[in-house]
């Protein structure tokens, strides 16, 4: 496809690069859905589990969230409603400002990210086709990406 | 985050790779969205009407066009459903085996290709914050990881 490309629109370096961050994310989101779907979780909520693990209280704020994976309002509290029919996550007004609407872990929660966290590295989180110096090259790379300003 | 994770499971460069992956993906496909929408189309059919563009006949089993692009075939359905609705595409029985649907692309199908290609080469398809050496590096690393074998 990329010598095609090339006769009918020149270079096709970003073309290709953009065809390939779109398929290798793909696959390796497949891979992890895979590995989470026993434990009942999506790598959506996953990443909400842990997002919230990681924060000093054990909860945060849902727009925070939101935030943090740079997702939609509406993808997180999909994901929030999930996570609480679950039982892994309770929601509740922040006391300290009683505009926002707080997620925090429960024990089921931690539980279960503790066992998705284990399983996923046993994959090594999909990317073990890559060795270690070329998942630190990929990861350089990327967050130049991510971090581009491009308003 | 990286730096809590590891207190906790040891190395995280498989971790903070896929979480770069994750964002890059969402952030570029957001920019080539953005470009699109005017178009009426999304990425995911924007893809579609190119690899039909690249055909030979200019048209393609449905289920080839999701074994190229990787996805579900209820994807694949629901975007040439869209296509066929929008008149950028027509899905016919195959003549030569009965078993098969073909969609091919109409005229006003390769003129919003053309205007959405322009479109995207004009931004860079999203990656313009990436040198031109950036580019082929990152194109080089996401290869390796979408030939793994992984079964």
């Amino acid at each position: 496809a990329g010598e095609l490309w090339e006769e009918h629109v020149g270079d096709a370096t970003a073309m290709r690069l953009v065809t390939s961050l779109m398929r290798a994310q793909q696959l390796v989101l497949a891979r992890l859905e895979a590995v989470l779907k026993p434990l009942g979780i999506t790598f959506a909520r996953y990443e909400v589990l842990r997002l919230l693990s990681f924060s000093r209280a054990g909860s945060l704020p849902l727009s925070k969230i939101g935030e943090r994976l740079m997702v939609h309002p509406t993808s997180v509290t999909n994901a929030i409603d999930r996570l609480v029919a679950q039982g892994l996550v309770t929601r509740a007004v922040d006391e300290s400002d009683r505009r926002r609407v707080l997620a925090a872990l429960t024990p089921e929660g931690r539980a279960v990210l503790r066992d998705a966290t284990e399983a996923l590295v046993a994959i090594d989180f999909g990317v073990d086709g890559l060795t270690s110096g070329q998942q630190h090259q990929a990861y350089d790379v990327l967050r130049v990406l991510r971090s581009t300003d491009w308003t």
